[in-house]
């Protein structure tokens, strides 16, 4: 028999996805399960996103442009400008969500045995999108005991290898809640800029900064215009996570091309979707946002003050996105997550975390880590709080070595 | 500043799609283009879609599971077992369309560097698609003065190298038509287990035959289980293009964990297409499709026979999917193609049509062929045909040594 490739063997289950079917079956006991694995917001999408799809004319649903309808690009190209982002028609393509959008952006910089630097922890998916283009991932740690604290420019140009041919950020950070400050972009931008790389800026959080410091496009820095490329998505900030659109742009004419010409071979994406979203991207008042982020904001203090009261636990400082990236007081935070599915309750309650493990790509960093959304309301999660709180007293694999690293638990 | 990938530069633009702006163009000078470049039927879809649409919950549009939602896959699941396809729950994936099933498909059987056999003229994404996982291609010719009739399996066999891993099949084919015979089927099926290669079947256009013969999938040739993987769309028979919805479906365990990675890798697909497709597979009745069926045999017969009249245009027989692969008495299809939008009209009208030369791996073959696809009325098809006759008439580009080689033209 053949056998399937080796790329596809060695690549990872998403460790934000592969205990889904263990809530599953705790559900179907009857135990009702937070969700915080998934940045699955629980905000309702706005009502121009159904408006829109109620008025799409109800005949044939065909393909759209590949670069995606002329409603939802004028929607984007509008949005982007009332930012202050600079974005030409020429220099947007219309994506099946930031997903999409990444591996467009892989595929279009990156040859095959290239490399990207990326930071651990990072986005699990990067690794597949990486493995799907051929495309090897270089990576400089960040600790828990640092708040995770973003490289000096010095660390970043020094991981640099003559295969080296981009950087990939993510800003604000799913899943560490980092944000690059203004000048730490520029001076990562410099770097980029002198060593001929492609900086790729995964901002589809843009939105979820909870500083005062407004975030910086990669595609606003002056010099960069040959470099940036930058990847966006309305799933979290429209809370429109199902209807899979997002963008990839840069004011590089060759990526561009690449990458029209990579939405051809997909022909096209959803065109209903399309529709709702462009209605909702161009209707859906700044109050929208400016509650959305009070709300997350509000969630991550009623978050961020529960772990620090559970022993053990670890909680780095969060400024932006809406992930808590942890350390618990257990040997193996997979093996964790797993027992509060399969074994734990209480008072008929438990949660699905995301194993922190699979956001490294360093072997056995994190294994004692996990990614928590804050994507619930701020009552249910106290409930699911309270979930982790007692499943910690009660599992037998914790490990009573671990001790948070001086303040750090903030 | 750093340089786009060589994959990606090299990448054709689509053959189908690269003319769209001159149509634009022609529009915007008040003439009507038919659009026979793209496989979109203007059939409507079925009112069952709209009702799943309708019946979803408007409140948060989340993400589905990666694999699909339960009622898409119940649905196709049911679908497949009515038409004697044997596919076990484990044994499928939603995909984003045909496209995504097919990129799921090269990573999932191939490393990069590995080939698989087409025949040519094939499916011109099949390029970009190669191109995008670094899978090389290996073609046998297929020729018009042949009807495109398939390669004998000594043929195939001889066409195989070490690098040689897979075939991929349309059946019936786009661009060409050509529907495998059951016989030919397994025969290569049998060549395919000697050689232990995957066979990869694009079955999307399966309902569309217009022989006496039903067209088996690949699915259910026994022995060929762990070889075998189909790709389908729901694009086509329901009609759904703009919806993207589509299926990898395989025996092959490894290549389904594949598959369910390379969906999670992309999270999930259009939540709110899948609770339409799944109402609109389930609840559409045979006729429908008996329906479209017929109408589509019309439109080829009115084509056909409309072509043949034309001086100078070879026609081969057709006997399923929804094109033609026609050769036109000229030099160069690409510039005629683009004289039809740029400088011809015909009472107010013209045609776009898919360049041929960007449907075969061989270099300077199918200049002066186009494909046709006959997804418009018939009324409007012997417009179009109008179209296309007046404008070889007045076309300064046109060779007069072109002619028909004998016995085709039929």
């Amino acid at each position: 028999m053949p056998t399937a490739s080796q790329r596809s063997q060695i690549m990872p289950s998403s460790p934000i996805r592969r205990l889904v079917p263990l809530a599953n079956a705790a559900e179907q006991k009857g135990v009702h399960v937070h969700y915080l694995n998934i940045g699955q917001p629980d905000i309702l999408s706005p009502q121009a996103f159904w408006e829109g799809v109620d008025q799409f004319q109800r005949t044939t649903l065909a393909y759209s442009p590949s670069p995606g309808r002329d409603d939802i690009r004028a929607a984007a190209l509008e949005d982007y400008k009332k930012r202050g982002i600079p974005v030409k028609p020429a220099e947007l393509v219309v994506t099946a969500g930031g997903s999409e959008a990444t591996l467009f952006a892989f595929l279009a910089c990156f040859d095959p045995g290239e490399e990207v630097l990326v930071l651990e922890p990072y986005y699990a998916n990067y690794k597949s999108i990486a493995q799907e283009a051929g495309v090897g991932l270089v990576s400089i740690m960040t600790r828990i005991e640092e708040d995770f604290a973003l490289p000096t420019v010095e660390i970043i140009a020094s991981a640099l290898t003559s295969k080296t041919k981009g950087i990939l950020l993510c800003n604000p950070s799913n899943p560490t809640g980092c944000t690059f400050s203004n000048q730490h972009l520029l001076s990562i931008a410099q770097l980029a800029m002198e060593r001929d790389l492609f900086l790729i800026v995964d901002e589809v959080y843009r939105d979820f900064n909870y500083t005062e410091v407004e975030i910086k496009s990669c595609l606003t820095v002056p010099g960069l215009e040959k470099n940036a490329v930058m990847i966006d998505s309305l799933s979290k900030r429209l809370s429109l996570c199902g209807a899979r659109v997002g963008f990839i742009a840069s004011h590089n004419e060759d990526v561009m091309s690449a990458a029209v010409k990579l939405s051809q071979a997909r022909l096209s994406i959803g065109t209903l979707d399309q529709a709702g979203a462009a209605k909702a991207l161009a209707e859906t008042p700044p109050e929208y946002m400016d509650n959305v982020r009070e709300e997350y904001r509000q969630r991550r203090d009623v978050l961020v003050e529960g772990l620090q009261k559970i022993p053990g636990v670890v909680c780095p400082r969060i400024d932006g996105a809406f992930y808590a990236f942890v350390q618990l007081p257990v040997d193996d935070a997979e093996e964790f997550c797993k027992w509060m599915l399969s074994s734990f309750e209480h008072n008929g309650e438990t949660v699905l975390m995301a194993p922190g493990e699979g956001f490294y790509l360093t072997p056995g960093v994190g294994r004692n880590q996990a990614r928590i959304a804050y994507v619930l309301e701020t009552d249910q999660l106290k409930r699911a709080l309270e979930c982790i709180r007692i499943g910690l007293e009660q599992y037998p694999g914790k490990t009573l070595t671990q001790e948070p690293a001086v303040g750090v638990a903030r």
